[in-house]
């Protein structure tokens, strides 16, 4: 008897099954994708966020592979954290394979773990499962969907994906495939649900192209463009419109200058060897002929483009004659930070150019036209849609309904959920460990509910610690009290008000109010009280006690 | 001889003259609007921001009043905080003057303010001006822009607008007036800004009302719309199509209750009595004669919207059936806690409609073509826009010269900057005190760059407080190290580490290595590397040591 297939997605952080799916049948499981998220807003001073592997540490030996759909860190980036624990080979096509590397090279793990190149034409047999990638376009090239047939049927997870006719790299999605797997038979669909609010069909490449060759043709001055690091095909795009109009590229930011090396290596970039120069040089050419590629699309702080914005990059001065090109959307979030950048780059006297005024950039997913196109071609049985915040996956199974799939076989979930399938039909299986594994400095998942709870109360009010010494046999004050504060108020200014807290203090000891043993708490009571009634501040309060 | 007439924007954040702007001529200034801003997300623990009046308080009697455009919060919210030290009349339309009421009320100010009310009829003479407020459209009932006459010639400030001819509350903006003004000859306009990055028109609130009426007529459940208790006008959509449709209507959130009551007290909003129903006797009705419209739509954590969608709420548990409309559009920064809030509601099962889906919302502000329009009625000769961040003026100062005005007559400008008009023509004067006023709890401007730092360190990576009693003779150890800790580790999780922290302390004073002067610092320096090298985490460190 057939044992049933499982699907578990997981994830980092808001977003469900983006960033790790489980597929698993008996003793054998893979994983598509292992990658992290950048915490929000109100995760305080934590540096990223990944999947939850509780389950498959629970399970020693189940996990036999991952396999990469592409080359982001929301897919590749949680592998130097993960592996340690989890050392199983990977597989990934040659561009992704080429980022996978530099991770591991730096976490020290290159010797250690197995790394399988793949193509689209490749055929993957791992235990129960016979795997076959398929090519799709993406905000990165050498992006891959998965075909995967199973004993219970055949499981396809699309990556993420959008079907663009004109790609910046000349290959459409293999729509062909797709069909064709519609005609055997599709058991479940697990479908990108990224733009699940947006009606339409996502804009092709061509449409950014078309507007740099615009900006180009009108522009005399300099012209920077601003892009992810990761979006080789923007990069050439920008290269192959530079070279129609005799432009030098410098190419400025860290990640930038790396990914750019690496994919020229691998031949995912094409330039003409003397086109590429080097930023010092850029005084050597006249204005109309440079054009800089360089990282900060999301406003951060240390990022090339905002150091430009603050007129504070090294080798780059905006002027007026500049012109700027953003070529990528603010993630949600990030909106603050973007804004502020583009306000100080016109405040240098740049022109800047963004989505809101021209057609600068589009999305790497695949908007409602496309995602009901997937729905059409694979004609699955069963649909989970993955890759998406809780309303996009709602939105999203709305489509699949819109497509003739029954509501009952779509499973709109969260992350952990087990899904079981067999001859029967689909199951809600157990929910598998979920949370969210915060990472900050070397700590993996040691920060949680109360360090975060402790740093949003010092970051709002501050704290407040008194320490004085006490005679261990009289409780008499001996020394102190010393107040130290920070965040709570600005002390220069607020010396009267310290002084009379330490007055208070003493008095709260000297008076006998206080037994030795209480006297920590009716200090922390009495100032809290204290400080709130003057400043309606919170500020959060150590009193701190010794005895000599 | 005249004086030259002087214009100062100032605002408490990012968007240039958004909250206050001065007209100066002579001994005699009038300020337009005194608003708040709330905090950006980098603004640790503010409560909120308000506009620097140093400027006002070194020339004390300068300012002679202030003119209100309308009722929303960054154009009255700072009066409060203002008119203490500086307690002149104000002049605002009676539903602005309601609101401003309700706040001078709590700050115990009514009886200590000269509150005159205007219509768009008025004519308000004040020192050398002569002021004609005229009527525009925008999210909130009797709305106003100003023509101010002054002996240098003709200033309009528009106030925040837009031109509906369909707006929920029948009363177009004046156009009329507007092109009569221009016929006149106008010296200089102050033109809102907000949406100098939108094309076309901004559509009318009849878009909304439509797509109310269609949601009204599928919908067989319970309908909750969320929106600004402020946009009275919306909430007369809302009361209007749930009568027609036979629905009782109950009024949720404190914000929200407070100003149906006053608004309709002001005859802003008319409902029959038996129409509006109390929370409580929500049960009393069938779903399908139940509206309920209430607060929360920037995902506040303590809102009405937020309980439900966390299904805390005490008396609205949300449910399937349930449709829910956010007919709003998130501020720019509340993005993350918006969408958290909608995947909260779809995960209770409620149909959520908001405006990615269906056009529940319109902006308040005009668009690319009202704002030329504006230009095209009111044919300055100079032109300011305000009321937006630096990109949208520069792209608003744009429109201005599409609009046939010199670019050496178009001035973007930052708050602070004074610009003089005098017979000769106009030219940028001094710049005045323009810094961020930030309000934390009771203290007024007193949280600055130190305290804000320090909130910023702290939340980042906590603290670790060392406290040890010395012999005041020997320097001997006498008691102690006791560590405080918050924010930085899980202390229970963490035993080992702080424990060795405290024998490097020992050590530290044992091994004589530490000068008795010298013990805090040798202390402070060498637990923060330690900490560091074992946790890659940078906390503050405070060393307390006791001399007894």
């Amino acid at each position: 008897m057939k044992e049933p297939l499982r699907i578990v997605p997981l994830s980092g952080a808001g977003e469900v099954g983006k960033n790790m799916t489980l597929i698993e049948y008996g003793d054998d499981a893979i994983a598509i994708d292992c990658g992290l998220m950048f915490p929000e807003n109100d995760m305080l001073g934590i540096d990223l966020v990944i999947p939850d592997t509780t389950y498959l540490l629970d399970n020693p030996g189940l996990l036999k592979a991952i396999l990469l759909t592409h080359g982001h860190e929301d897919h590749i980036g949680a592998l130097p954290y993960i592996l340690p624990d989890i050392p199983v080979p990977l597989y990934a096509t040659r561009l992704t394979q080429g980022l996978i590397e530099v991770k591991l090279k730096e976490a020290k793990l290159l010797d250690k773990i197995e790394l399988n190149t793949i193509t689209s034409e490749s055929v993957i047999e791992i235990g129960p499962f016979k795997i076959e990638p398929f090519h799709v376009c993406h905000s990165i090239p050498d992006a891959v969907g998965y075909a995967i047939h199973t004993p219970q049927g055949l499981v396809i997870h699309t990556g993420e994906y959008k079907f663009d006719d004109t790609p910046a790299d000349g290959r459409p999605a293999d729509l062909d495939r797709l069909r064709r797997y519609g005609d055997e038979g599709v058991l479940v669909l697990l479908s990108d649900s990224t733009n699940a609010e947006r009606p339409g069909h996502t804009p092709s490449e061509q449409i950014v192209s078309a507007a740099f060759e615009e900006i180009f043709d009108e522009t005399r001055g300099r012209i920077i463009i601003a892009t992810f690091a990761s979006n080789i095909s923007r990069i050439q795009q920008v290269i192959n419109i530079a070279m129609r109009h005799n432009r030098k590229l410098a190419v400025v930011g860290r990640s930038m200058v790396d990914n750019v090396k690496m994919a020229r290596e691998l031949g995912y970039l094409t330039a003409p060897e003397d086109m590429i120069i080097h930023v010092d040089d850029l005084d050597d050419y006249p204005d109309n002929q440079i054009a800089i590629v360089c990282t900060g699309t999301q406003g951060e702080p240390t990022s090339a483009l905002v150091r430009m914005a603050n007129n504070e990059h090294r080798q780059v001065r905006l002027r007026e004659g500049d012109t700027v090109i953003l070529s990528a959307t603010a993630i949600p979030g990030n909106e603050e930070l973007v804004h502020r950048t583009l306000n100080n780059l016109f405040r240098l006297g740049a022109d800047v150019i963004y989505q809101s005024l021209r057609p600068v950039h589009v999305s790497g997913h695949a908007s409602q036209d496309e995602q009901l196109q997937m729905l059409q071609l694979t004609r699955p049985k069963y649909f989970i849609p993955i890759q998406g915040e809780y309303r996009m996956l709602v939105l999203h199974g709305r489509l699949g309904q819109a497509a003739g799939i029954p509501p009952e076989n779509i499973w709109v979930i969260e992350n952990g959920q087990v899904i079981e399938f067999d001859e029967e039909g689909a199951f809600p299986g157990e929910v598998v460990a979920n949370g969210q594994i915060l990472v900050d400095g070397l700590g993996i998942g040691d920060v949680g509910k109360v360090v975060l709870r402790d740093r949003r109360l010092l970051s709002r009010d501050g704290f407040v610690a008194v320490v004085v010494a006490i005679d261990e046999r009289t409780g008499e004050l001996v020394e102190g009290p010393d107040i130290i504060s920070r965040g709570f108020v600005y002390v220069r200014d607020s010396e009267e008000l310290i002084e009379e807290a330490k007055e208070r203090v003493i008095d709260l000891l000297e008076s006998g109010a206080t037994h030795r043993d209480t006297a920590a708490n009716v200090i922390k009571n009495n100032l809290s009280q204290f400080l709130y009634q003057r400043t309606r501040r919170n500020p959060m309060i150590f009193p701190v006690v010794l005895e000599v």
